[in-house]
């Protein structure tokens, strides 16, 4: 099986990693790390065990024109980078080629299927805790799931295969019937904390648990994602939210990844994960006044689109 | 007659000197600058004309002890002080003496009244943009206007002797039958510009209109602040709420003094300005869902009471 990774970051060379160790014939299209993998291939550093790629195992090139016709396409683009979908991810497609994203947040689905089609279009969420350390190099804290379904439909057998391939690498992952619920239900834990974090000046996940204001502002934004989820039909039960509370304090003093590119000075997720779900939440009818009052913020805090960083460092 | 300022700034500085230089006996309680105005008394910059008040022609203290029995006492201490109100306040009254605070946002007013009773207290806003520049030294680049009230009470003939020493000092000022809906109409203006300029980073008041999403969270805010208001039965109309949008572009790269403090490492009036107005929104059950976001981020982002800080700059 040919599976082309678009701008893959600390995530997708992960995924990359595990894929090619289980059999899979992995292509990745980068910039920066180009030449890094092409000389020394990708090292994966877990708690319990590192795995290395060697340069010959994998094809890494500046183009999806220079990789074979892939079956499976995963984009792993930062969203900043969606205005160039076209030149990126284009040319890596086969009219049989199924693509998925893992990006975060909302709106790539929709865009993605506009560009190149709804029928071959899924989407997937990574749960995961990696950085990149260094060109082609990832710290792997915790492998984490996948939980990924098609666009705009139930889970179909492709997903099931695909959740499979993943699994078979040694990642759990799920297929799911409704795509949209699950990025709404991610949602509620991303808005929150990845957006506080920044605008509170930069402070970890347990420092904003501690302070009981924002402790309160953290619940009061969980609940506008929730009704705005369930003004769309989606379903975001009470019980899910508590869960997303409980398991925060677990993580100790967390960085979210926006306040990690934030404070590199790199471009933050806006539109993906604030400006996005608020329009929505808008053309829904709910009332978002946090979410509001947090987006305008961010714009303004946040370094905008520069245009050349095309991948996720 | 005996007038003895509490704490004067910038602000309390001018008005000492044009109340002296009308003939009042002033007095002044001060810490910081209180070597500098025993020397060379107190200077005034102004657009069209200077003012110097000599040294023996106003009486600098340490404390209020020090200086006469008053008749008034204009309290213009930072609202992070209001803790030392028994000891600093106290010992300048005496039976007859009338109290006017001239402090921010609210709270100041009930705790004053409490202290020392809620007959002798007036309160009033200070409309004035002036900057200390240096010890005893106050740049004033607009004189303005006072507008003042009974506590608690319509205005009394004594509100009205008040309002004509002033404007005999040169300083327009308004006797009004409301202090505290006063108060509420000036936070229109104070609760959003003095907050999104520090939340947002740290950006005058022009950058936050030329904000498209910014300029429409000044505006909610501010309909936040007027329901509040309403929901205690105050008024702020339709027509001065734009009135404060439609002044505010004519101040050009204007800095809140709020951003100005924080700017400084200074205590912010974050209690005075976002968390007593918050309280009492909340305790008239009005909806003031950005303005809680808001105080959390602000209380966060603003250093807390110091201690050793008495007195404004």
């Amino acid at each position: 099986m040919n599976i082309t990774f678009i701008g893959p970051g600390a995530i997708g060379l992960f995924y990359a990693a595990r894929l090619t160790e289980a059999g899979a014939r992995v292509s990745l299209v980068l910039r920066n790390d180009l030449e890094a993998v092409r000389r020394n291939g990708i090292r994966i550093h877990g708690k319990e065990s590192d795995l290395h790629i060697s340069p010959e195992r994998i094809h890494a090139c500046a183009s999806a024109a220079e990789a074979p016709r892939a079956d499976l396409v995963i984009v792993t683009l930062k969203t900043t980078a969606n205005r160039h979908f076209q030149d990126l991810v284009g040319p890596a497609l086969s009219d049989h080629s199924a693509l998925l994203t893992l990006q975060n947040g909302l709106g790539s689905d929709e865009e993605l299927a506009r560009l190149f089609g709804a029928e071959r279009l899924l989407g997937g969420l990574a749960f995961i805790a990696c950085t990149r350390k260094a060109p082609g190099v990832v710290d792997c804290f915790h492998p984490g799931s996948i939980t990924l379904g098609e666009f705009g439909r139930p889970a179909s057998p492709r997903a099931q295969d695909l959740a499979s391939l993943f699994d078979k690498a040694g990642i759990p992952t799920k297929a799911i019937d409704s795509l949209i619920e699950a990025r709404w239900r991610k949602l509620v834990w991303n808005i929150p904390f990845n957006g506080l974090s920044i605008a509170a000046g930069g402070i970890t996940t347990d420092k904003l648990l501690q302070d009981p204001l924002l402790a309160l502002e953290v619940r009061a934004l969980m609940d506008e994602v929730a009704a705005a989820a369930a003004a769309q039909g989606l379903s975001v039960p009470e019980k899910f939210i508590q869960s997303q509370l409980d398991v925060t304090p677990r993580l100790g003093a967390y960085k979210p990844s926006s306040l990690i590119d934030w404070q590199a000075g790199r471009e933050v997720e806006v539109e993906a994960l604030w400006g996005e779900p608020l329009r929505r939440a808008r053309s829904a009818g709910a009332l978002t006044p946090r979410l509001a009052l947090l987006y305008g913020l961010l714009k303004q805090l946040c370094p905008s689109e520069i245009g050349s960083v095309f991948f996720s460092p």
